[in-house]
């Protein structure tokens, strides 16, 4: 007999069906067990006699597949329950689960969630993050291919992908040192100059960071997009603002099961994302929230703060801050004046969700910033090479995955959002 | 002026717009100029003044923008040209190129492609080949969605995730080794197990291999998926067969442009795609090719005749190779009697593109054969946990995205499928 999803039951009313998942919940009555079964598509009642209960020693989480009867019947999770007579164990479980799933919510702490994972996962309202993460990935996609971007792999082994920074993990490659992308800045910066003019790429970034935060991984994914022939930073920002609305969209439409489960109100983007220049917010951090202290950068609580002010005098929940200082982006930014550049960071709900702006595409300008930031154009060769032969002006941005998904559905910390962590104490599972 | 796109050009005849692009070939005559613009949609003829052209010191592969009246012309190009009255350089080029783009063909050889692969891209036959392999990518993807598959991201910094082998890159991970992941084998399965049921996911993978060959790459985007509830490994081959017969479609309906300029006929897929035991195709080879010496598995060599002899016989150019040795599989591969397995390959046109099968979803059976292999189970205990606690029958399979799009295409080097090929001796761009 063919499986049939456990959502589709209630229209087999009278039927004899064959459903298939894992044993979610157990209550023991005299003359019946009523077992709730889980698949990927929802929670069902099972009526099994104690007899064929006893023979198959179900626990909870072993995984069956069962035969029997739909029949009307009101009870918590609908319509319909099944009245089994036939049972057979694909997967028998013999101990106790070191976790309980079948709860309202999961109250052990984030480690032992991260410890069992493969149980954790399976609470409704663990895998709800990880749809709507599904949703964001694929609605990000969606709309760059709809805008005529193309979707690009680039390499995670790099020779010149350190960026100036020290964060980078390093490996031995047949005799060479070999880095771990933190980013395809460069490649993605390529592929716009190899005449694709507008890339996308959805990929794994490194970085080797040895704090902990609840901010940070070690390894995250990247929504990253790239795109040429733009004549200034507000074009990224314009094309972000409508990105973020068509994917929230996407998600509003397909994941509202998921969005219920989370109970999470998804945000409004406004027609126009408030902006502000970053000296412009340091003068009101300063002003208003006594922040005397910042320079060049806004450090959590001060993100958190401005996010709030934001709201407080417009209703959004997003801010773009923009002319951060040269000494604070790295050397592929473009520069605008004598001390900022052309790039904005996004925020949304008090925290950096993106960075991006234009960058460099003359080659002149490019070494001079390299060596401005104490860095040896030498070891960028292959990079520089991009700006020898026509590179129209352009910019880019990315989004990390798991702090956009942290941040739309209320989690403080981002390991939370990601289906298995890296930090520098956790390599495993 | 906002821009125009060159391949809608024509429908603004009579009227001024502005285009821009790469200057693609010069041809100069006494009284004008004819310069092909290149941008990401296609080619355009400009006539330019000697004058207009000499003051901006135009030369191939400039990146300009230009206005000016398109007029009815038949030239090569199309039925348009426009006369330029304005001329802005956007990045100068004051060198030659080292590539020559503008012809047919590239004529340079390998090394030079991929050392200049920012040039080498621009080229229309360079361009075709990877707008296919994005649609493979995106038609993957969606015929999974629609099937009820969540794509997932994984990671690719593991501590368990050697599968036994020897070819894997490691690095120092905050005081811990780390290996960079072979596969998402142990991360799919887990997730199929965590109650998603269906998980694909594109990434990138990683083997150290040390022998350089045409086929291999040290980096590279695996298309992989796995399935729970599953009964053998003729679903899985028979969802390959329908996913490959949807991502052909996809590619013939959204790149005709490109398969005309490569020249390419996609194969077509048969209803039923030709099935040996792998015992069997040795049989054959043996008999009838005088391949004695093979044994468990096949060299390339044997790979190229059977599947001409299956071309021959049946007209198809795919094949599946089924039950092969447990001591060539993987300690994870179902096994299948005493010394076969629940596991297939597919080759196209005489190359294995796919591996696949069913896995072992018994936590003692998985002890056994990690034992049976020399491994020891203590080394993979968090992947071992996700048997413990029920885990349904399942299966899965990878294709290689640069292979696949390699024999698609009709390149017998892998490294002309991969923007950035990585090998033993290349790390750069």
């Amino acid at each position: 007999m063919k499986r049939t999803m456990i959502k589709s039951a209630k229209s087999h009313i009278g039927e004899s069906i064959k459903v298939s998942g894992w044993v979610h919940r157990i209550r023991k009555l005299k003359a019946v067990v009523f077992v709730i079964l889980r698949d990927r598509s929802g929670l069902v009642q099972l009526a099994v006699s104690p007899v064929l209960f006893e023979q198959n020693e179900l626990k909870l989480e072993s995984v069956i597949s069962v035969q029997g009867r739909v029949i009307e019947n009101s009870n918590k999770l609908g319509p319909v329950e099944i009245q089994v007579n036939e049972i057979s164990v694909l997967s028998a479980v013999t101990e106790e689960v070191p976790l309980q799933i079948n709860g309202e919510t999961i109250t052990a702490g984030l480690d032992t969630l991260l410890n069992h994972r493969v149980l954790s996962l399976r609470h409704p309202k663990e895998t709800a993050i990880f749809k709507i993460q599904a949703a964001l990935g694929e609605s990000f996609a969606g709309y760059l291919r709809q805008e005529e971007f193309t979707e690009v792999h680039t390499p995670k082994l790099v020779k010149e992908g350190a960026e100036g920074g020290a964060n980078v993990f390093s490996l031995e490659y047949f005799g060479e040192t070999a880095y771990l992308a933190q980013s395809p800045q460069f490649y993605k910066q390529m592929m716009v100059a190899s005449g694709a003019e507008r890339v996308f790429e959805v990929g794994s970034v490194f970085r080797a960071e040895a704090h902990s935060t609840s901010r940070h991984l070690n390894e995250y994914v990247s929504l990253d997009l790239e795109i040429g022939f733009i004549e200034n930073e507000n074009e990224l920002m314009l094309l972000e603002t409508e990105l973020l609305r068509h994917m929230l969209k996407h998600v509003s439409e397909s994941c509202q099961n998921s969005l219920e489960i989370l109970g999470v109100q998804l945000p409004v983007i406004p027609a126009e994302i408030p902006t502000l220049k970053l000296s412009e917010a340091i003068e009101i951090l300063k002003e208003k929230y006594g922040r005397t202290e910042l320079e060049g950068d806004l450090d959590p609580e001060s993100e958190k703060l401005i996010g709030e002010h934001i709201f407080k005098e417009t209703g959004s929940e997003f801010l773009f801050l923009t002319h951060y200082p040269q000494s604070k982006r790295p050397m592929y930014t473009m520069p605008c004046g004598e001390t900022e550049t052309q790039s904005f960071d996004l925020l949304f709900r008090g925290l950096e969700i993106t960075t991006g702006g234009m960058r460099i595409h003359e080659m002149e300008m490019l070494i001079q910033s390299m060596l401005k930031k104490g860095l040896n154009p030498e070891k960028y060769s292959t990079y520089i090479e991009t700006f020898k032969y026509g590179a129209p002006p352009h910019g880019g941005l990315a989004i990390g995955l798991e702090r956009l998904t942290a941040q739309l559905l209320g989690f403080s910390n981002v390991r939370r959002t990601s289906l298995f962590p890296r930090d520098c104490n956790r390599l495993t599972p």
